[in-house]
Parts: structure tokens; sequence; C-alpha cells
């Protein structure tokens, strides 16, 4: 186990109860959530833009095309903030104050570089292939010259990181307690659906076992 | 109908066809989301938190714990980016460089105001609310001074703001049809499940029907 350094970039300080800064909280949220929020800044404005993400060990590995502003900042060696947010239900309290929701989020800070090493990079994007779908490496095409070129992959050695979960029941003020008001949760979950095939699809072609294992297991 | 300008900040680069500048594309984005992504910028280090929002015409609407580093950020009138994100899907193509997602998103650009007077707070608070939960503000025990002190409140004005939309089936390379390659869409939505009532809840009260409407609809 691992517990990330608190500084005052990443201590909770609002409701501190929720926070956690160990791996074994942090790790399954990064890895549950299939994309990610990449915060960095730009002459002193910020930008939030999502994208699709890989864990190996303690380093978050994103890739996008060469061309794009994230891609080409995150890989400048600027500083990043990567925000993972799995929202897990609604809260009705007895109280409007006491709502919430439920959710397990991270926030994690760090700084990228570049993969450009080509067997290095191909090693990256088969990890990443097979991070958002196990068994898709050996199944697709792999990347020609041309398509590797077009594409940047970005190591970001997780710094300090955070996370933040609440769960469970509403929690009302005792007096509260005593309303005639529905309190509750609605449970949120993200629903992965039966596969649709291309409609230009080879006859005869079946559907792979692990496309059909990751729809059971509704994720990776 | 509203078109937003395109600048240097918000004009999207990578897949020009993918974007949309027109209210009619963004505003149901936002409306979906439940929540979002706030970025915003402290002694040059990007930082990203996910909350709950609200749009009040051309207006995001915020709040949180007053002593939050996000509402007094916010509230600060500095330069904040605000992204919401809809996955709708996983597309595998036939060539792993053709892998994408399906998604709906908006980036928006704005600063923030702090909404201070009483009687516009409790209003913005109500939206907030009815917002989140259509109903919710007559059902549930309004805000004491006390909670109302203790919440901080910020409308953003939206300045700038784009939408990223991509939906449908791969696009594979032509050539790359003749493969033997199970190709086509895993399909993602965010489902809002059978409510849970609270373990405190007091005898005789039943579901609201805003809430079982809210399940039926799957969301506001």
């Amino acid at each position: 186990m691992t517990t990330f350094e608190k500084t005052e970039k990443n201590r909770v300080k609002r409701l501190p109860e929720r926070a956690a800064y160990s791996d074994e909280v942090i790790y399954p949220i990064i890895d549950e959530a299939i994309i990610c929020h990449v915060g960095f800044v730009l002459d002193g404005q910020p930008f939030v833009i999502p994208t699709l993400h890989a864990r190996r060990d303690k380093t978050i590995l994103l890739h996008g095309a060469s061309s794009s502003r994230l891609m080409r900042h995150a890989a400048s060696g600027a500083e990043l903030c990567i925000t993972m947010t799995l929202l897990d239900g609604l809260v009705l309290a007895r109280s409007v104050f006491s709502h919430s929701a439920n959710y397990r989020s991270v926030v994690l800070f760090g700084k990228g570089a570049i993969i450009d090493k080509p067997e290095e990079k191909l090693q990256a994007l088969q990890e990443l292939t097979e991070w958002i779908m196990p068994g898709r490496w050996a199944e697709a095409r792999k990347p020609n010259e041309k398509e590797l070129k077009a594409t940047t992959i970005v190591a970001i050695p997780i710094e300090l990181a955070t996370a933040k979960v609440r769960q469970g029941s509403p929690g009302d003020e005792e007096a509260d307690y005593q309303l005639d008001v529905w309190a509750g949760v609605l449970p949120i979950k993200q629903q992965i659906g039966q596969p649709i095939g291309d409609p230009r699809l080879k006859e005869g072609i079946k559907l792979p076992d692990n496309v059909k294992r990751y729809v059971l297991d509704q994720g990776h």
C-alpha cells in the first residue's frame, strides 16, 4: 500500500472525513472510471477536456491525436490535474441543505512526459487498448507507421492524489427525522448495453468473447 | 438560437466537424449532465473538481459549502472552464487506430460572481434544487439562516462554449472493411435505479410522485 503525501495542493479541507490518500482507495476509482477530465493551464486560462485513460501502476497514460491541444499540452511537461468521477446516486434528504450526491472521485496531480521511442510507444498503445477493452489488441489491425506518428502518448506519474467518497443514506439534522418528508437515495449507475454490430460488418463475423465478457462484467 | 463566438480559446482544432457552437446543441448537453467538472487555476496550478450544476438561460449556477476551495475560487471572479461530458459508448473499429468513443461534451468558459443578496440567494437555491429534482423545494425543509450562510452560490454567465459530439458506427479505413474483425459500438448509458428509502424513514411516508417520475424519465 502507498499513501500519497498530503500537501496544501491535495489536502481536502471541506468534509475531510470523506477523503482518502491511500492507493487502495484511489486506484480502484481510477480503474473503474472509463473517462477522466484533464485540466491544464494555457496563458492563465484553465481548460478541462474529457478523454480515455489507462493506469500503469503509479502512472496515468493518455493518448490522442498529435495535433490536439490537450495532447500537445499534456506532452509539454506542464502541471496537470486529472479527475475521475463515479456518480453513484442522488441523496434526497429531509432538508434542502442536507441534499447531496453519492460519488467516488479522485483528483490527481502530475506532469506529463511524451513516450516517443517507437517500441515504447507501441507498447503503451497496446496497454491503453488492452486497458479499455481486454483482448482487443490481438483482434484489431495494429497501427501502421503513419497512424503511430499521428498518435501522441503521454505518461503522467502521479505525484499527489486524493480520493473523496460519499456513500449511503442522507445525513439529516436530528430534529428533521420527525418531518413528514420522504428521504432516501436514487442510485445511479453507468450501464453498458448490448453491442451494436457495425452495419458494414462482414458476414459470418461473430461477437468476440472478450466483448461479451466486457458487457457481462460491465467493464474491463 | 444563439451561436457562441469562435475564438482561439474555444475553437475546436482537431476534428472540427464534430464541433458545434449553437445553444441548440450545447444547452441540451449541459441540461442532461447531472454533474460538471469545474477547472480553475490557483498559483499556476490547474484544479478540476466535480460538482452538481444548474442552468438559468445563459448562466451556470453552482452551489457548495462556503468553506470549499472550489466555491471560494469560483466566487472570486477568476477564469473558469466548466465541462459536461455524456459518455454514450465505446467504438470498436477494425483497426486499433480507429477505435473511439461516442460522447457529447460541452466545454464552456466564463467568470463567476457570487449571489449574496439573501432573497436572490434563496431564489437561486430554489432553482438549483428544482433543477436537480423538480418538486423537491416544496417537499423538503427550506434552509434556515445558518444553512444559507454556510452555502455559497455562484453564477457564471457563459462567455464562450463549444460542444463536441461523436455518434454512430466506427469509421474504418476503406481497406479495413475486408478484415475479419468484429466492429461495432458498446452503448453506455447512465441508469437511474429504483429509489432506496432511508432506513430511518418515518412510517407511512410514501415515495413522492416527482421522484417516481424522475426515475421513469431517467432524469430531470
